[in-house]
């Protein structure tokens, strides 16, 4: 099954301590959509500039990514520029210009309207909440946000939840939408405010996910030595948990989400590991697979002798 | 076979944002015997002075805790006060007396020097070496060490680190000292100081564990919605790796050391459900067994449908 994919398509500059890139693909959708497309045919929602480039779009065409939904407008594409501290963990906007993001209105074309799988990446909750509303009877949503939109439009953003399956959150961002400092109890608090699964990012110690009950899932990170730029693993970890969830699952139950929460920061970990979508692009399902395996392979309690 | 267990005994102040307590049993080798008692005979080794209440002796008695080596001497018992931040993260010494621990000279007791499994639990790493120089070739030493002496003794513990079959230490001890922020770099860069095994405790967020090569263990911490007072967690969680391992194992392997973190962060999570020793002393086996296998449940990327 597909998976329609709406967030932000960007021309980002990255400054990290080591080295800094300019005019990189970057925004949400690109990194969901191309994390998605490994499991599950993505429709793409989004809009771009005159100044993007068409190789983009050829390279959608040579991956299961339909691009019917990308909008090319006259003006700029939206661009981010941002910098990294000395380990990594924290990052600061230096610039930004939305350019023809300002006044974007997601419209669906008429063939996205039914698609089983919708993730909603990274944007405005009202943007979100428009594409949704512009389907018929989605089987699973899944919402991506960041402290902006929980500092700026919490009521869109509380509007939107209730229509949610799994959201999904960092761990400052679960502490500041419900006022909790153990991520058990904010995980389970966020429940309450409509989503029925609720997953966790924590970096490099994991995520953690939230179900139905005493549902819950626990995982580590792939152990990585050296990442090179951190911009967009959480909107990969987005995009892998919904594609492989679409691809792969009929009626998701929680046994599901787990998969899909380990194929999420698997993906997250190649990401980290090249500037922009750069390793993405060269990445394959081997060894996506294989580094799974891994993963599993580590985090076991117990292994037979 | 028994797990000899040497370390600081005292009597505590414990104040959280909630309650304060006083005079409390404490210690380093007061959690970590008691933890490692659920799964092996221990011979405890450290010093109390006069006003120690002799319930205690007795509680040790009626488990499998041999307190032979446990110096009763005139003087004060050591003390320790502590006060926790409103969200349980950190916690402050607000005073500190020695007393009979400042003139501490452990000597052995005959019958203890032939033990196969030995647990130093938090003390200086003079008094880790003095003990150690005192046993007949122990099969397996497991430390722990504390921030103070990275900082004050660093040669003493570098001394004491060939000598460790596995060192436990917390995440920010782990990057003290190595100088790594990637606690991935800071475990494989401590194992090159000697230890062939390295542990490092990451609180909330779980643990992660070193071995050969590419040797590597990472799990969650089980799940608590409410904590009451952390002290004595990683001390409980040294105590259940080092009983686990002298109580199950002949000649440790990897998966050994798996399971038994995971015994440890179980007893761990148990500890910080009360003050002081007070849940530990009620806990079961089979209670401790039930919370593995939920945790089991909870960590596991893939479950039979």
């Amino acid at each position: 099954m597909s998976v329609l994919v709406v967030g932000s398509i960007a021309l980002d500059t990255v400054k990290t301590p080591v080295e800094e890139h300019a005019d990189l693909l970057g925004g949400s959708a690109s990194y969901a959509a191309l994390s998605a497309s490994f499991f599950s045919p993505v429709r793409l929602v989004g809009i771009v500039g005159h100044d993007f480039p068409a190789s983009e779009f050829d390279f959608w065409k040579s991956r299961k990514i339909d691009s019917e939904g990308v909008q090319q407008a006259s003006g700029k594409t939206f661009r981010w520029s941002g910098e990294y501290s000395w380990d990594l963990n924290t990052r600061e906007t230096r610039s930004i210009a939305l350019n023809v993001f300002e006044t974007f209105k997601p419209a669906l074309p008429e063939s996205y309207r039914q698609t089983d799988f919708v993730l909603l990446a990274n944007i405005a909750p009202s943007l979100q909440t428009h594409v949704l509303d512009q389907m018929e009877r989605p089987r699973f949503v899944v919402a991506d946000t960041m402290d902006l939109w929980i500092e700026t439009t919490r009521d869109d953003l509380d509007a939107l939840l209730p229509r949610v399956d799994l959201l999904i959150v960092n761990d400052s961002e679960a502490r500041e939408m419900t006022k909790e400092t153990s991520l058990i109890k904010a995980g389970r608090k966020i429940r309450e405010f409509g989503p029925r699964y609720v997953a966790i990012k924590k970096g490099e110690h994991g995520a953690l996910l939230f179900g139905d009950g005493d549902q819950f899932f626990s995982c580590g990170a792939y152990p990585l030595e050296d990442i090179r730029d951190p911009t967009g693993a959480g909107d990969t970890f987005a995009g892998g948990m919904a594609g492989y969830l679409a691809g792969t699952v009929k009626k998701v139950h929680f046994n599901d989400l787990r998969k899909a929460m380990i194929y999420g920061s698997v993906l997250a970990s190649f990401c980290v590991e090249a500037f922009s979508l750069e390793r993405l692009r060269k990445l394959t399902i081997e060894e996506i697979n294989q580094r799974y395996e891994m993963f599993k392979l580590m985090s076991q309690f117990e292994l037979p002798a």
